[in-house]
């Protein structure tokens, strides 16, 4: 194979990726644990949200008209007609002029009443009950279908819910809540040096870190990780491994075999079992990545170095994942930061610097892409388009947050 | 009961709840599902990272000095001495002045060797290679124990394990990450007016939207939720969850009950029980928060409306989920940004609005505290300090992000 590779820019690469993707697979997942998940089909509320014009304080159910002007010094002066029993319907209490009825928060409005005056604000004397403030029609109620009406589209496909759309979901009577399944993604480590996490590395040899980091990852974009441990740089066992992942993911990861070797392999191995998209992306860290495919399932070749394995998942695998699951929305979270010093960057490339963020300033991490400390030291990446030849100091930047 | 709350400051509430937190509890989890855990006890590495000067690059290791001048037109010409073979450490290359080897990226670095020259500026011509750009002293060369030395405490109790973290976890030889438990929170919803998700709701009554809200909130925040569904207003049922709840759980939250009937049955069945540390808290929306404790067990009684549990959830009940994980640093997820309009605000209480967030512009989204779609519509909060009279449209924002 060639020693140089053949880059295509970020953009296309997303492209090529993309099309590997799977469709999208729905299950049904009880409401209290949909959050973290992505929503595969529309939710219609099943009935008016609230149902009935619902007081949002404790006090007395009142016409507005009765009350203006009341103050301390001069309340107005109603006659109780009792108190709503909370949870029920039943309207046996009728509010007219001249009269009023005690309200729980959350009870229905009696027929005649158009406001409630906190309890606070009110003062019994037996029969009789002292208003001291007057009331705004409407004033403390929560109007039939305020917050969602019969029948609406609450949510469209391709939402991430968040603990908040549980409580929609929930109120609008999804007590099942149709989701994208979680894509099973393969991790295969591959590399002569590396060793397990329980072993102690000898000259030469290191421990495989990026395994951890890249299920801990997936984990939190929604997958499902399956390690397959480390294979070292034997065809016939690469082969061998990739065969028994496929049926059972979504998405196989190789994990880097940070040398040439290793990626000649890589590609080598793809290519016998199916076919290499391409060798190569205009980024940095991250230039040496693989996208290929087997049996129709997408197959990624992601660099050794720890940060260069982290910036490809976020800028390459991230969209994949975004189309296996229907996201909409990239989960992405972003800070507006001033930059605090000037930073070069090669033309023609896309370049990830990691920064530290801190008051809204974003001060750049430096340090070669094999070092781990440089990514736990930093709070997320700021990206240098391919049309730039760095960005100065003081540039209003984006932050992508780990 | 007064129909006046005895209101306690937010400070003094958190000072209050945080003492009920039981102690946390340590447990080992494997380094790939240790991400989202706190760690609860420091990690040492045991090794050297790297544990040997490493080649950051595919290249020719070389002594810099025989490559000084070295250009496409005068390359220097060095004799190579072979390949070294990745995971080894058997030294048997030595270069020296003159001479090179082939050493791929992760490769160790051969004895005399102090640079790597990319593969990219050179070029073979039998046995010797043409060397085209110079090395500096170092370059492409990763040092020993230059990521982190054995012994050296990597990460210390209390840290909120990132997936980046569990690289270095991985690389430090902790296969087995000691953290806190999850901390199991039961939820019992109280109110008359509640009904399941499964039902349709009557003229008066409401689903159960805030048990999914708190539940899924909770897991995203390392709890283990533990529903135990919907209590009516009877105080001998009331009693009975709770009795079940407790020793299943290490902190329990009764969900409103938003009318003061309801609230005032939870104080009183804490207080038959245990005792009430407070009842009413200086914050909007929030206020008639109860906090109390049963047999040395946090026990919080949130306030009815979605939108107030929301907030004392993120006001209150984080401080003690923190105390309780031993988490060092809040979990907050902070964006600066600029108030689109005026707030008011009552001075005496700390008020939280919900804003909206695009292009750094933060927008109130009113509306009252018995609607969830302000609570979706949102992408955090902003918080009013208690001694503010409210804040100016234009002034510097702190959006806690959902």
């Amino acid at each position: 194979m060639s020693r140089f590779l053949h880059v295509v820019s970020v953009p296309e690469a997303v492209r090529v990726v993309i099309q590997t993707a799977p469709a999208p697979v729905a299950e049904m997942v009880p409401v209290e644990r949909s959050a973290g998940r992505v929503l595969a089909a529309p939710v219609v509320s099943d009935c008016d949200i609230p149902g009935f014009d619902r007081s949002v304080v404790d006090g007395f159910a009142v016409l507005s008209q009765d009350t203006t002007g009341a103050s301390d010094a001069v309340p107005a002066l109603l006659r109780s007609m009792g108190r709503v029993a909370m949870g029920t319907g039943d309207g046996k209490i009728l509010v007219r002029a001249g009269e009023c009825a005690y309200l729980p928060t959350g009870g229905i409005l009696p027929k005649g009443a158009d406001a409630v005056v906190m309890v606070e604000y009110t003062e019994e004397a037996g029969d009789t009950i002292l208003i001291k403030k007057p009331a705004a029609h409407g004033e403390n109620v929560l109007l039939r279908d305020e917050d969602f009406k019969s029948g609406e589209t609450v949510f469209s496909p391709g939402r991430w819910i968040t603990p908040q759309d549980t409580g929609v979901l929930a109120a609008c009577g999804c007590a099942a809540v149709p989701v994208a399944k979680k894509p099973v993604v393969g991790i295969i480590s591959t590399g002569n040096e590396l060793v397990p996490v329980t072993a102690l590395p000898s000259p030469g040899q290191v421990r495989d870190a990026n395994a951890s980091m890249l299920a801990a990852w997936l984990s939190e974009y929604g997958c499902i990780p399956r390690l397959y441990g480390i294979v070292k740089d034997e065809q016939e066992a690469f082969e061998t491994v990739i065969e028994r992942a496929l049926p059972e993911c979504d998405l196989v990861l190789l994990s880097g075999g940070s040398s040439k070797d290793d990626r000649d392999m890589t590609a080598r191995v793809i290519a016998g079992k199916g076919e290499v998209l391409l060798h190569g992306i205009a980024i940095a860290p991250g230039k040496p990545t693989i996208i290929g495919r087997i049996a129709e399932k997408p197959v990624i070749g992601l660099p050794g170095h720890p940060a260069s394995a982290f910036v490809v998942l976020i800028a390459i695998v991230r969209p994949l994942l975004d189309t296996m699951l229907g996201l909409q929305k990239p989960l992405l979270r972003m800070l507006r930061g001033t930059l605090a010093e000037n930073i070069p960057s090669q033309r023609g490339r896309e370049e990830y610097i990691r920064v530290r963020v801190e008051n809204g300033v974003a001060t750049p991490v430096f340090g070669k892409s094999g070092l781990l400390n440089t990514l736990v030291r930093s709070d997320g990446l700021i990206c240098i388009p391919a049309g730039f030849e760095g960005l100065e100091k003081g540039s209003e930047v984006e932050v992508i947050l780990w």
